[in-house]
């Protein structure tokens, strides 16, 4: 197996980047300024025809100029100018690019043909590439942040690969407010060279994410992206949303990223085949992905609810039983040992209601011990602490989750 | 038909609390501050055994000896004490009492010979109560709130009554947060008088609730649940969240609220028969009911997309074509129209992609304008502006929505 594309692209030393200026409203000033601020230690090099700096760093009129071979690439500048950056990047010798770039595939037949240009010059200089049309890559590990929002720059364990920039990007407030951090993440745009079944594999290796997350709107080649599920997904849980299986999402994707989607049946089969677990939801992609990537896998399907919350707990049994997991009557030796702990007239059979209560030693940490030591259940979900914030306070000791 | 029970209930012009004392972690006294604190205008009188002030208030030691019969009664006491209270509110003329105390039908056969008890009673004093074992209700026409928790005062459009008191209480900050406005809410416990059906002919009969949702455990007279809400969907949108079919579900439910669960498809008939629309989860509960809330009707099935990021844009359109709307190809005349606003590369057929783009003007107004004058389409999906707090700002006109 020859090396991933991605090891050398997703951890560069040094990154040249055209098309940032001192414009702050442009992509790629925003996504200079996103490499600056959220601490990447390796050099970055931006390359502008006219300006002396760039958001405070020395300019380069071209690539040929710059005083060292930089790592990584990125292109984000009008067409006209994506093929000779490409040559010079070639020249100079850097092996791995970013084009953000869009108006290939997506647009049509010109684009396509134009797409098939940039695969033969990047062949030409042995460069593999990311992108078109795509929004940039994050690694935590080295706080690299290649897109245009902010990052939350504490390392996460959730991997990422999507054909959907947004999902990469305009997520990511939204992700720090619930806690979820991204280990990797690479928006694969048009995949007119390295595709999602490479970054797939990719965090597949990275011993990071612990499990991995992706959006997908087409895959060319099912047999590859099986192969290379299965060889990931007995060891590291693999969660897909797939969106192309509808006549208005297949148009959709088509003039988003130029994707030849597939019906419905046909990736659900994949998916299975796979080992793969489908959701079908952007919210539910994530929550999903998370939870396999903090929590260990269940040994079992008996799970115990515990609550201070009647509502929510029955709302909560009830998901579960449908979804397959089992809610045992506990014993009457463990409903003893609760019921020390909660009201007379509250509930210890499973789920355990605690009733209102301000006690929240007794939600986290007494009953769920007792419950955990039983032996009759294989996991747990709690629902309670309402109060924001309160947990990490309390908990220090389980800081990772949030 | 007889007056609600609930029109005085809910829009009392006197309160009395019983069980509210000077410390501040008794339930009593977090729901009389609640009254205070969130703006409610009328009488709120405090009874307590002992102390000369409650909350600031001048306390009274009997129902006996208020200065006028309250309108409504709160009794939040240990069992010991509920039904002489009961008996006392009966002989000063109170008509209205909530009973929040548990112990009753939930913990079982004594539990429920209480409850008769209780009911027989109320009846011997002409009483309507809701509870036992409930959580108060929110009347946000007169900022009246007699739940734990803090209420956004501003008066929303969203009717709530639910078996669940957590719906009403714990979800106010979540539904504070998003936006999500309740009229008027109703924790309505065992239901051992009032009941869920009449708390849904209540809000069917509110002019401020727009629409309706509910949390089900059980209903005991499925009949008079049917022939109630037809009366009502046809002219206001009803959502119910239903837990107790499965084992699980109704074991929960009948140690919370005493429910007898009926198994899902039977519910299932019963919601389709009543024009009810089912939903799923906690968090679709209160969007979906918010969406009808806040939404005109949809007069047709197609649906435009409009959006600056492909990924959730191909998402949208593939999930709206799931659910059974249509994403109609635009015309030639329409999609010129609009291509004036987007980048040449980006896709115009519907969706809308005005991908990468800072000018929240066409997104929002100009596009829309365009599309909802056009006659091809029902309704639209707009999906983009990503900064909290900026429609508020920028669009003042739109603030009943937030």
């Amino acid at each position: 197996m020859s090396e991933n594309p991605l090891h050398t692209l997703m951890s560069p030393k040094s990154i040249a980047i055209v098309g940032a200026s001192n414009n702050p409203m442009k992509m790629g000033t925003m996504q200079a300024l996103s490499v600056i601020k959220d601490g990447y230690q390796g050099k970055l090099y931006p390359i502008h025809p006219t300006e002396q700096t760039v958001v405070g760093l020395k300019a380069y009129a071209l690539p040929e100029e710059l005083p060292e071979t930089p790592d990584l690439g990125l292109i984000v500048v009008p067409m006209a100018h994506v093929f000779p950056l490409l040559e010079s990047f070639g020249r100079i010798g850097t092996k791995r690019i970013i084009v953000c770039t869009a108006g290939f595939k997506e647009v049509g037949n010109d684009g396509k043909h134009l797409e098939q240009k940039l695969n033969e010059t990047a062949a030409r200089w042995g460069i593999r590439f990311v992108g078109p049309n795509c929004m940039g890559i994050i690694n935590s590990a080295i706080s690299l942040n290649l897109t245009v929002m902010k990052f939350d720059g504490r390392p996460g364990l959730l991997g990422l690969a999507s054909q959907s920039g947004t999902y990469v990007t305009q997520t990511l407030p939204y992700l720090r407010k619930r806690g979820i951090r991204l280990s990797k993440a690479i928006s694969t745009g048009n995949e007119a060279n390295i595709d999602l079944i490479e970054a797939m594999e990719y965090l597949g290796e990275d011993e990071q994410s612990r499990a991995i997350i992706l959006y997908i709107e087409s895959i060319r080649d099912g047999h590859r992206f099986i192969e290379a599920a299965r060889k990931i997904s007995p060891h590291k849980p693999i969660f897909a949303q797939y969106v192309g299986g509808s006549a208005a999402g297949a148009r959709a994707g088509m003039s988003h990223t130029g994707a030849m989607a597939g019906p419905d049946f046909l990736y659900e089969g994949i998916f299975k085949q796979a080992g793969i677990i489908r959701v079908h939801s952007i919210e539910d992609l994530y929550a999903h992905g998370w939870t396999a990537a903090t929590q260990p896998p269940l040994q079992g399907n008996r799970i115990a609810v515990v609550t201070h919350s009647g509502g929510p707990g029955t709302a909560m049994s009830h998901v579960a039983d449908q979804g397959g997991l089992e809610l045992p009557t506990l014993s009457a030796g463990v409903q003893n040992e609760i019921r020390q702990y909660i009201p007379s007239h509250a509930a210890s059979a499973n789920p355990v209601d605690l009733t209102f209560n301000m006690d929240t030693d007794r939600m986290t940490v007494i009953i769920p011990e007792i419950l955990l030591k039983s032996g009759e259940i294989d996991g747990l979900l709690i629902h309670g602490p309402m109060l924001s914030g309160w947990m990490k306070e309390a908990h220090p000791h389980l800081a990772m989750l949030f």
